[in-house]
Formats: structure tokens, sequence, C-alpha cells
């Protein structure tokens, strides 16, 4: 297609309705040029393709599918290549279903453990999401299927998702809220960004033109398509010229009214507009010309997908004394309705419906178990006939496996969760359950943390947070030992919902949302806090072990724009084959800004055989070391020191090197009548100019016994330089003080 | 004297000059017009009269005089009238020493036990600190000597003070800053108000219409007069405008310059400058007028009343056992240098020179005591061979009473503290002595709180705050029970500092402080956090027990301009005449806003002999159950269910009665297309109107397997009207959404 040409073509008409869908999944067509519609379809985790007609919310029957591990499960694996594969397979079945964008990846932070829509969401380390999410849309990319990264920005919460107005100011926007989509839009540059519900300090992200213009595409050099959540769309004229390209669901036909009016009156430029439907037309282009029309849907490969993905994502949280893996000769009782039926995805818009969903009773029907429900989805609280069932199960058994989570009622797009516990009536099974069997092991299905007063009582735990369809086989694989768990937290997991950072002002007032604990989210407020936690961030643990040694820094000290390369070597230990996740932080040793304790800035999954070691690098580039400097609204490094620290989780570090790095940026201090004394005295040449007319002014007999020293220098280095005139008397002219800022500022 | 005349018959040039002191303690006279000079003298616990030439920073030798407990100490009297007595006695020694303004008292919320000025101030409390600070004016200004209520607003650290910017919301200007100041204000006419160094929320104090002029005097009604704090003045011309009457210290000759161009130049009012000048001539009139030139300085007397108000205000933190009050027959050790030269009052500008200094060592000289200094004031590091001599001491009483505390070089005005810890040294004496005597009490002296470590190594603990110059006799008086304690803490002692809900942005970043937590300081914040503390706000022990019965109210229900009136009985149960602090506590059982779990709004003292009961009442009105409307500016109370609580401390309630609220306030709701459809179904007449639309809409089909139904109707409720064009497909026209928003507004 020539878009350009296509768009000088196009009536005024034609250009405004293009800005809108056609329906609820596809984009307008133009018969009379030739410009077909192509279709969208929800994801992240699997494909939810309505092929029949939509309903009001989009959210009735879609086609077979497959149902992979949501965002929060994948995350876990800390794997970049086994998420670039998965989005390759999401790809391709989109070819076979005709579906130009999969809507996804979803990089929101998780502020709270309480948004209901966590479990689409990677985690709540930007570093982390960014990388996940370039590589989820590179995988699905190379199928020429556009993906659609969302939800652009700041929206941390489902409470009030459409009205409320995350207030977060500029540099906790650039640290924590806005990185991942950065990463994910320069390294891999995905054909559409979703603009969210939300307000971002008082402007709708759908006509937020410093959101969608000034940041995304000016900051960034992003040239692609801005879609608006299904409904999101305020003021359409305003998000035209914002740079919001396409309203979804279509058609409307009241704002492309609308538009052409804008242009006509002057108020909306014609500019603005061919901007915004070469931009969609582009997406049509890239899908159209690069279809795959002969692809397949290979349902049997994808469930195995799925199967592999779940087994390197799941986190082995606990295993006293060994007890997992488990002998095939142990007698094993199941317990727990999701030991059948598992919950493995989350409700909304991800929702999927499955080729086959396998639970663990029929992953393991093959070894010595038996199942028993032990309580009832369908209710939370206790069922005394199961539970005294599951109890006699427990008993007669060697051992007893758990089956507890939260349900699709507890925790869904839509809404947010009211707190992070288990149902009541699983938290009986699991004291029921300790009485009778000391080998107890429990799994737990939710796509979020939950807290465990029980943890003590049970020997091992297993997190599957919602691992897709084929849960049931990844349990079973890890809980006997197929495979040995590898996955790690993206998430700190507090003891209490009230240590959550965002705690006291989550999730608002009527509208108001104030991200208030601002840079400190998850790990970065626990570290700072010092805070005991529950399993900290990159937790996780292995049926082998790993050593760490050899940590080495290719220099000592470096320049903000060279490069720093870190090697370590990790061997496993143990005597199973396992992968370890290696963590890279950083921590600036000194700083006049407030920041957290550490960051991670690498991290690299790495496979072992017994005995075997590996060399793992990392290169570290002024990012790695930088704070988002609001005075020079750009990304600044301080001079000095800073500890490159290498970890097995966020608490548990091995090795750590320091290294210097020196800020290139040339800057000029300015200094005014309202500097302190100690600021001037820190610098080289203020400190010359100033001792002379301290000298002037005489000090020595002040402060005497009322003040000690101590206070006294702290006094006199809080004083503005205006304060030499109430201390010098008569000896301290203005002039002087004006001459001195001459020379100071010379 | 006739002020209007008085200023009527200035010139220019006089009328701008009178807007600075002549000196670093005195205001101008005016020969020509028979305007005498008055002096302002330091305080609050104490004079710091500087009778001699003051030196740069007027901090060098002062007169003998008395000093007294500091305001965290006093506070914890929780004791009105105490403290109003305290002040008589102030005033009477500033008629005395012929000051005519008592620079006091100072009322700045504790946001963080860091603060160095903490000692000076009363409370994490606003309702605390202002009722306190009412009743010390009270005192003061009985004896026809003015106050300066201090420092005027947001200062909460002493870290950069006289450049830092509070950035504070106002809310939390409003419910935390500001109440002690407006209390204070409105009940007891301070005749001046001290600005403080600090800018609020980017515009010095001393220069802040908004805080001087719309807040002061034209909401509160003040008419008196504004003084700088020492050297608080950034631009003088800009401060006249905005209502700062008088700088300090003087002569300000350029800016009485600046001040006269201005007024020539049309960029100040002549208007401004005479009200200005008019203050400073009512608060001389004032002393002048009323002056009691015949008032001796009762030096003996005064010392008895800052012995008798060191025992009402120390707090005993913890008495297992029983094991005070002591008995005189036994030996007992004192232990620490502060047992003889005692740590009494903070460095600074409230540094006292005085009459005579009682320490516990002196005034048990006639008591079966030892003393050995244990520790060096002059090192923090432990002194070995007076660490032996101590533990010999300790090991051949029969107990052991350690004095420790923090030194003047680690507390005082000018900067603020870097941790919680007592010196090193101290605590090494602590585990040396708790070795070899079980019987150990300590007797704490600092201006606020320290982490404790060591506690569960102690029998019992006393709190002496800076308990002024007769803080022996005090402590003796309380340990050998010739007094009962009867104090409680006026701030939470947290268990770490890390704890602190200011924690992560105190002290902030060069010039900005973002007092971030907002309204959750002190307990607000724990008992919101559900957390651990040391010591909760309000505790204090007693030598005796109360019991509490009876709570009545008034009344089940009332409307937001009526008053409650509350009752409760409290009985002596044990054997000793004591005091307790009756507290009372109000939730708000549910909100709209975020509001703390409870806030104090009632304390009383009461006096009871052993087996004694007496009713003690409280009145309450709307502002005991209101919160600050920023959307209305004004104090709001939802209607709805509140609770009375009456409490030992804030942690300990031992009476609670529900009551209802009914808001007057006649409001209109103005639904717009962004209001949501939870919002208009929540009011009667939106659910009538809306119902019919979404019956129109036929909804019964969206959702399906994607969502549970809570999740859907989460949805819907938090969709705003405009949703209705995108779910009602052509059933929807946007004329039926205006008009139904014309329906709903009508």
């Amino acid at each position: 297609m020539d878009i350009k040409k296509l768009v000088a073509e196009m009536t005024l008409e034609e250009k405004a309705a293009m800005c809108a869908g056609s329906d609820f999944w596809h984009t307008k067509g133009v018969e009379r040029l030739g410009v077909p519609s192509v279709m969208v379809t929800d994801g992240p985790c699997g494909l939810r393709k309505q092929a029949g007609e939509s309903d009001h919310l989009g959210l009735n029957a879609s086609v077979t599918a497959v149902s992979y591990p949501t965002g929060s499960c994948i995350a876990s694996s800390f794997d970049r290549e086994l998420i670039q594969r998965s989005g390759e397979i999401l790809g391709e079945e989109c070819q076979a279903e005709d579906v130009a964008v999969l809507l996804g990846p979803a990089v929101n932070i998780k502020r709270s453990p309480l948004c209901g829509r966590n479990f689409e969401y990677f985690s709540e380390d930007p570093y982390a999401a960014g990388e996940m999410a370039a590589a989820y849309i590179k995988g699905v990319q190379s199928k020429q299927v556009g993906t659609s990264l969302k939800h652009f920005a700041a929206n941390s919460q489902e409470h009030r998702r459409m009205t409320s107005d995350s207030v977060v100011d500029e540099r906790t926007l650039r640290e924590l809220y806005l990185p991942a989509f950065e990463k994910a839009v320069k390294e891999a540059k995905p054909w559409t960004v979703m603009c969210s519900y939300n307000k971002l300090n008082g402007t709708y992200a759908s006509e937020n033109h410093r959101l969608l213009t000034e940041i995304l595409r000016e900051d960034w050099g992003y040239d692609g398509m801005v879609v608006s959540d299904w409904g999101a769309v305020n003021d359409r004229v305003k998000g035209v010229a914002a740079g919001m390209d396409l309203e979804m669901p279509g058609p409307g036909k009241e704002n492309a009214t609308k538009i052409t009016e804008a242009v006509l009156s002057g108020t909306l430029s014609e500019e603005d507009l061919n901007k915004a439907v070469e931009r969609v037309l582009k997406v049509v282009a890239q899908y159209i010309e690069n279809r795959q029309p002969n692809t397949a849907f290979q349902y049997e490969r994808d469930h195995e997908m799925a199967r592999q993905m779940a087994a390197e994502s799941m986190v082995l949280l606990k295993n006293e004394a060994g007890i997992l893996p488990l002998s095939k000769e142990k007698k094993v009782a199941f317990l727990g309705e999701f030991a059948k039926h598992p919950r493995f995805q989350g409700g909304g818009s991800s929702h999927v419906t499955c080729y086959k969903i396998t639970g663990a009773v029929e992953a393991a029907k093959d070894l010595n178990i038996v199942y028993a429900p032990g309580y009832s989805i369908e209710s939370q609280e206790p069922q005394e006939e199961l539970l005294a069932e599951a109890v006699k199960a427990a008993k007669e058994a060697d051992c007893a496996v758990l089956f507890i989570g939260i349900t699709d009622e507890m925790e869904s797009e839509g809404f947010d969760r009211k707190n992070l516990k288990i149902p009541f009536g699983q938290q009986r099974l699991i004291e029921e359950v300790v009485k009778v069997q000391k080998n107890t092991i429990a799994v737990i299905h939710c796509g979020a943390p939950v807290e465990m007063p029980w943890l003590n009582d049970v020997k091992a735990v297993l997190y599957a947070y919602l691992g897709g369809e084929a849960v049931g086989s990844a349990v079973v694989d890890l809980l006997y030992g197929e495979k040995n768990p590898s996955g790690k937290l993206a998430e700190t997991f507090p003891l209490r919902l009230e240590d959550n950072p965002s705690y006291l002002y989550y999730f608002g007032e009527g509208d108001l949302t104030e991200y208030r604990e601002g840079i400190f989210v998850g790990y970065r407020y626990y570290d700072k806090k010092d805070m005991e936690v529950l399993f900290p961030f990159g937790y996780g643990l292995s049926y082998t072990e790993f050593a760490y040694s050899s940590l080495r820094l290719d220099r000592d000290s470096l320049k903000d724009t060279d490069s720093l390369h870190v090697s370590v070597k990790v061997e496993n230990i143990g005597n199973r084959a396992g992968k370890e996740i290696v963590q890279l932080y950083v921590q600036d040793n000194e700083s006049s800004v407030i920041r957290p304790v550490k960051e991670l800035k690498g991290f690299e999954k790495v496979e072992l055989a017994p005995g075997e070691e590996k060399e793992v690098s990392f290169t570290l580039d002024k990012r790695s070391f930088a704070y988002y400097n609001t005075e020079i609204s750009d990304w600044d490094v301080e001079t000095g020191d800073f500890t490159i620290m290498i970890g097995k989780s966020s608490r548990d570090i091995a090795l750590s090197a320091v290294v210097r790095v020196e800020s290139t940026r040339q800057y000029k201090r300015v200094f005014t009548i309202n500097s302190t004394f100690g600021d001037i005295m820190a610098d080289p040449k203020g400190q010359e100019i100033v001792s002379k007319m301290l000298e002037k002014m005489n000090l020595d007999d002040i402060g005497g016994e009322a003040i000690s020293k101590d206070a006294m220098m702290a006094m006199m280095g809080y004083m503005p330089l205006r304060g030499a005139l109430m201390m010098g008397g008569d000896k301290i002219r203005p002039e002087m003080i004006e001459g001195l800022l001459d020379q100071l500022n010379a």
C-alpha cells in the first residue's frame, strides 16, 4: 500500500471515520480505495477471538484457543527466550486465525498486590517488566502479527478504572511506571500501543498529548499506532490532536462527525488527522502485506508449550527437609477442588476458551494418588463433609498436597481484591489436614500474592500462579521431579497487606489516586524500610544448589557514557540438572537525591548440569546507574561509587564489587542569595571566596553555652548567604553580597 | 497610645523603619512621638534574656533565670492548668525582667522523631498541641506579657531549615500542621505569631500571603502582630504585603529603604505598611500600658514550680513486678553521669542560664545511694574504668538506677538527629550492669524518643525527657514514690526509626521536603498500618490503677451543628492517690475519604484518692467529627456513624459507644458524562432515571464465561455514562445521554 497516496485520496469524512474501528474487533476498510479491514483480538496469554457477533463489552464466547500461563506466572520464569518463543507461537496462532494484532503484552507495574489485574502484569520492577515485554513483542511480531503494548500508563488499579486520575510525580513516572513501556518501544517496536482508561495527572490517557506524543513519540521515537483501550475515549477530537489514532470499539459515528467539524472549523489540524490515519493504515498494510495464510493452529504442540512455560515459571517457595520432589512410590493425597478443576487463568479480556484443560488429578492419573475435593470452589466457607473426607484421605496417605488459592470471584479484571487471604474454607482445610498429616505440601493457584499465616504448618509451597490450561501437568512434573523448579518471584510477597507501600492511599478517594509512595514500590520500599517480608523479590528454590564465584568488572571506574561489563561464574553444586536466575542489582553508595537501596539492572537464566559451571555476563550502561533528574528532565548519574551486587534474590546477595562512575554532564552551579553557606563552602571556589567574608565577620564570639559546636556549625551551614547581613551587622553590606555572588557565578 | 493617630503622624521613613527591630532583641522606638522600645526574649521554657550586647546569632550569655521542663516534657503532663500556671510564672518573670514578649510556645508537629527541635514541641497530635499552646499563652498573657506562637508553619525539621521548602497538601496542612496554631490563635489570642524559616509550598513563610493573611487573619480572625523568626526574612517588601509585620533582628536599614521605595513607586500599598506599623505599636502599647514594674523574679518559688512540672510530666513506661517505687531502706546505685550532671534542657534559642541545677545525686543526698558515673558525657564510647566501677557499684547494691539518654551534641536546635540510638558507651553500661543486677531501672533524659533494644533487660523505665533545672528532685520524687507518676506520651515511640511514616522522604532532597505521608503522622500512621510500636501515643503508667465505667453520650444522634456531651466515670482502684489522663478518640466508622482509624478529640487529667470515683466530661462539636474537605475548602462531616472511644492510651480503649452525626451541609451533586453508573445508581433519583436506559440496552447477554458476575457488576459500576454509547450500540444516542444528564441535574 502506498499509504501517503491513499491518505491523499481519502475524503475528510473517510479519514475521520478511519479513526475508529468498524465494530468491536475490526478496523474500517475503504472499499473504494481497496483498503481492507483487519481484526484485532484480546490477549495477552492466549487468543480470545470473538468470531460471532460481539456483545456490549466484547466478553462473550470466543473461538477455541490455547491458554498459556498469565503474565505474573511467565514473569517468574525470568526467561527472555522462553517468553519470546511463546510470543512466536501466539503469532502463529494469530496468523492461523487471521488476527492482525494481539492485544498484549500488559506491562503495568504492580503497585499493590490488590490490583485485580496483576495476574496479567509482569512485575513490580520496571526493568524486569520491560525486558519481558520486549521479548514477548519480538516473538509475536516475528510472525508478522502486531502487538499492543498496554495499558499506557499508570494504570495500576481496577477500582474506578475508567475515571480515576493517577497522580504521579515526574520522577516516579520516569523511573517506575514508564520504563517498561520505554524499553519495549525502543527495543521491540510494537505495532501498536494501547492507552489506558485512567487519567494521568488530570488528563485522560486517551487525550494526553504529553504521554502519547511528547513522551512516547518525541522522547522515545515511537512511530506506530496508538489504540484506545476499549471505551477509553473521552473527547475524541482532543485524542486525535494528542496522538491517539484508533478509537475502539467502533464505529464511532458521532466522533467521526466531530472530527470532521473540528478540522473544518480549524480546531483540529488536518495534519494531525492525516497522521492518525497513516498510522492506522500502516498497521493494516504491515499485516496484509505479510500475511501467512497457510499457518495452522497446532493445538497439541501449543498445549505442550503451555505445559513447558508453566513448569519453567512456577516458584518453589519452601521445601523443608527436601520433602520435594515426591517419590512415585509414595501414596499421595491430592486435596482441594483445584486439583481436579484448577484455576489457571483470570477473568476478563484475557479469558481464553481452552482447547483442553489438564488438572493435576488427570496429570497424575498413573501415579499413586487419591483425590478429595476438600472444599467447594462455589463457596468460601468450609464444607464439613468435604473437609472430613479430605482429612481422612490425608491421614491415610504418606503425604498430602493441598491445591488451594483464590477464585475467579475474588480476582479478575474489573475490580481489585479486598485482601490477600485465601477463602476461609481453604484455610480450615489446611488447619485440619496438617493436624493429621505432617508431610503436607501446598500448591497455590493465584495471580498474585496471598498471605500465608499457615506457612510454618506446611513442609513445602509451590506457587503455581495462574499456570494456563496445562497447569496440572506442570505441577505434577515439578512435584515429582520430572522437572526442576526454576522460577523466581518477580514481585515481593509481603507478610501482610498493610505492609504494602501503597496501602495508606490505595486506591484513592473518589477518582483521585495519589501515588504518594513515589519510587518506593515493591522491594524498593521493603528494602529501604528494612522490613521483613514473606518472600522477597527474586526469590525461588530449586531441587539443586548453585554457587557463585569470580565476580569480575572489566574496569574500576568509567564515565557515564561508557559501558561496564560484569561477569560471574555460577556452578551447579547439587546432583540434579537445574536452572538458576542470576540477578544483578546496582546500588548508588551515596547520593544527594533519595534513591532505593538497590535496583535490578540485569538478570540471566542459566541451565547447568550437576557439577557444571558457566560464566554469566552483563553489560551495564548509563541507565543502569542513573536516576531521572527532573531539574534537567533527563537521566543523570551523580559521580561516585556504585556497588554491583550479584544476587540469588534481592535479599540474598552472593557477591558484590564497587565501581566508580564519573558524570560527563557539564553543568554550572548558579549561586543565589538563598544558597547556603554549606553549599557554597562545598564548592572549592566558593570556599575561597566565602572564607574571606567570614573572616571579616569575626564570628569567634557566637554560640557560647547555649549551643554545641556541632549545632553551631550546622546552623551556619544551613544559613543562606542573605543571613550574612543579619550576622555581620554593619560589617557586611548588601553590595558585598552582590559582589560575592558575581565572583561565585563568574 | 492612640495608635491610629501615631501612625498618621509618622513619616513614611519612620514607618518603614518600624518594620524591623532596633537590634537583636528590641523593637524600635520613635523618640519624637514618645514611642518607646520594648524587649522580646527567647523562650519557651524559661527566659533567655541577653542583657548585654547581643552577638551575631543571639546565642551567647543570658541573665540568670529558671529552666523549666521543655515542650515535649510538659506536653506529657496533659495538664492544661499546670501549663497555664507555668505560663503565669513565666509572665511574672518577664515583668520582673522588663520583657514585653516571650518567644513561645513552639507548637510544630512532630513529623519525625529525628527533628532536632522536637524537645521544644508538644506533640505529634495537633489537638493536643493546640490545647497546650492555648493554656500556655493564656498563662503568660494574663501577666500582660505577650507570647509568640511559633514557628508558623510546617517547620518540622532543622535540616536546611532556612531554605527548605515544605511541600504539604492542603488537607494535611489543615488537619495536621495548622490546627495547633488555629486553636491557640482563636482561643488564646497570642500577641504575636512568629513565621518560620522555611518555605511552604514554594513561598517563604515570611512572605507567604496565603499563610499570614488569608489563613491566619482572614480565616482565623487573628488581629495581632507577625514577627519573623530571627533571619527568616527573604524579600522584606513582599513580607509587608503578605502580612509579616516585624523583621527580627533589626535594624534592617536596607529593607527600610526598600519599603520606602516600594511605597513611593506604588509596588507596596501604604495601607499595608500602616497595618504592619499599627500591629507593632499595638504590642508595644499592650505591654507599656499594662506594665507591672514591681514584679520580682522569685527564683526559689519558680525552681519549685520547675520541680513540680517535671514530676507531673515524666512518663513511667515500664514497671515490672512493681519494682517502683523504691523503698528508702534499699541500697541503690545511681549510675551514669546524668545522675550528677543531668541533661535537662536543649541547645539553641531555648537555652536558659540557670538559677540552680539539681541532679538526682544531690536530690537523693539523704538517701541510701551510691553514685558512679559509668560513662563520660564527653564521649559516646565506653570508658572501661568508669564502666567497671559502675558494675561493681551495681553488684553491691540492692538495685541500680541507670541515668542515661542522649547528649547536647546529638540533639539541639540547628540540626536533626541522625538516629534514635543512645550513645554506644551507655548501651554498654546497660548491658554490663544488667548482667550483675537484675533489679535495674532506667531513667532516660532525652527530648524525644530513643530506641530501646534493651527494654526487656531492665525492670522499669522512667522517661524524664528534658525536665528542667529541678529534674533531679523530680526524678527522685517519682522513684521513691513521694509523687505518683502521671505523665503519658504525647508522641508515639516507634520500635525503630525506619518505622516512622516520614522515614522514606525525611528530610528531603536539597531544599525540597515533601510531606508525602500526608495526614498519616504519628499514631494516625501506626494505627492505620496496624504496626507494633514501642510505646503508643497516650501511654503511661501510674503506681495506682484506674477503672473506667458508665460511658454516657447525651444523645444517640446529632446534627453536625450540635454539640455532643460525653461523660465517663473513672475510679482509683489502687491504694495510692494518683492522676489519670482520660483520652477521648473519635473514629469515623465509614467514610468516602481516607481517614485515620481514630483521632484525639479530648483529654482530661483527673486526680483521685484511693477508692475515689469522679465523672469526667467532654464536649464534642463539628470539628471533632470533621475532616477538611478541599473541594469546599471547609471542614465537613459526612453523615454516618462515629465511634466515641475512651482510652487509657491510644491503644488501650476502655469503653466505646456509637453516635450518628447528620451533615447539615446543603450540596447538590452534579452529574457529568464522566460520572460512573455506580455513582449515579447510588443516588435514588439517578437510579430511577438510569434503570430505564439500562433496560433499553438489554445487557442480559454480556459477560458470559469470560468474567464472573461480580466482576461484571464492578465493571458496569465503574463505567462512566459516556460508556453507554459504546455498550448501547445504535440503541443509545448522544442526545439521550444529554437528556438524561439534564434530568439528573434538574
